[in-house]
């Protein structure tokens, strides 16, 4: 087992779960006659972020996540998404520059010092496992979640087992 | 580092933040003269769960985790909690359940086989590695992420980062 094990198939899972929720919700869509926007910028409260960037930050901590635990270079994605296709998109080339990582480049990870930005003007060092543990998990959780939280709470006929990826 | 440094210290960080949220919440409702009970049953879609059960669940998804994952008898806790505080002491009993455990327990527990109830008439089985990514954590993160999500609803002024334990 290497540190590889613990990351990269734990996202990869999720990522294509979120897949799975978006074309579920864009059937939603056109059996309802509910336009597509209508579920892409809806929040679960005023000031919380809207499905689509939901999803984008979720790709993130994906991708950005693995970049730093493996000393590469951290990619920059412009959020553009406007549609559940090109939202797909995003999840299946965040899944795909995952699969680029070999386990050697995971190789003593867990234990290398991982900085990166707190804000404007800030930045945490943490362990490689600390990281993952603390900060890219909870994070890509959490993004995820609550993307199924807004299609689940529009009626979007969902469910957990949608989210495992295991439906 | 050991496979207890990847399982049980992430568990432990979301159960504490949890724990904050129901503070906030119940502050909330004095605040505003809300019953408690309006926000301890509220859900996010009427087929959905309410809080109270995202946050038991939570706690059972760590606390059973992490005793399948090293071999321990799976405690069963009844699901008796009503109250703000009820629910933070269930967390709090939780949590040092997981304090328990030591490092020598999982030793190895990566690639051991974990077999876990799957519905009432099935069984899978996982490495411990598998198990941990592909199911304790994706369902853990799920209902904490899902009650962060419900109190977020309904106006409580939490934000991710309460979520992360890090305000």
């Amino acid at each position: 087992m290497s540190f590889y094990d613990a990351s990269v198939p734990a996202f990869q899972q999720i990522l294509g779960s979120l897949s799975g929720l978006l074309t579920k919700a864009e059937a939603h869509c056109k059996a309802k006659n509910i336009q597509p926007d209508v579920l892409l910028t809806a929040r679960l409260y005023p000031d919380m972020l809207p499905l689509s960037r939901q999803i984008q930050l979720a790709c993130d901590f994906a991708a950005k996540g693995c970049a730093r635990l493996t000393q590469s270079e951290v990619p920059s994605t412009p959020d553009t998404e406007k549609t559940f296709e090109e939202l797909r998109q995003r999840l299946s080339k965040t899944s795909d520059y995952l699969k680029t990582f070999k386990p050697a480049q995971f190789e003593g990870a867990e234990t290398r010092d991982v900085t990166f930005p707190a804000g404007p003007e800030r930045t945490i060092t943490l362990q490689g496992q600390q990281f993952l543990n603390r900060f890219a998990f909870p994070n890509f959780y959490f993004h995820a979640a609550t993307a199924h939280g807004i299609l689940r709470h529009n009626g979007v006929e969902i469910g957990k087992r949608d989210f495992l990826g295991v439906s």
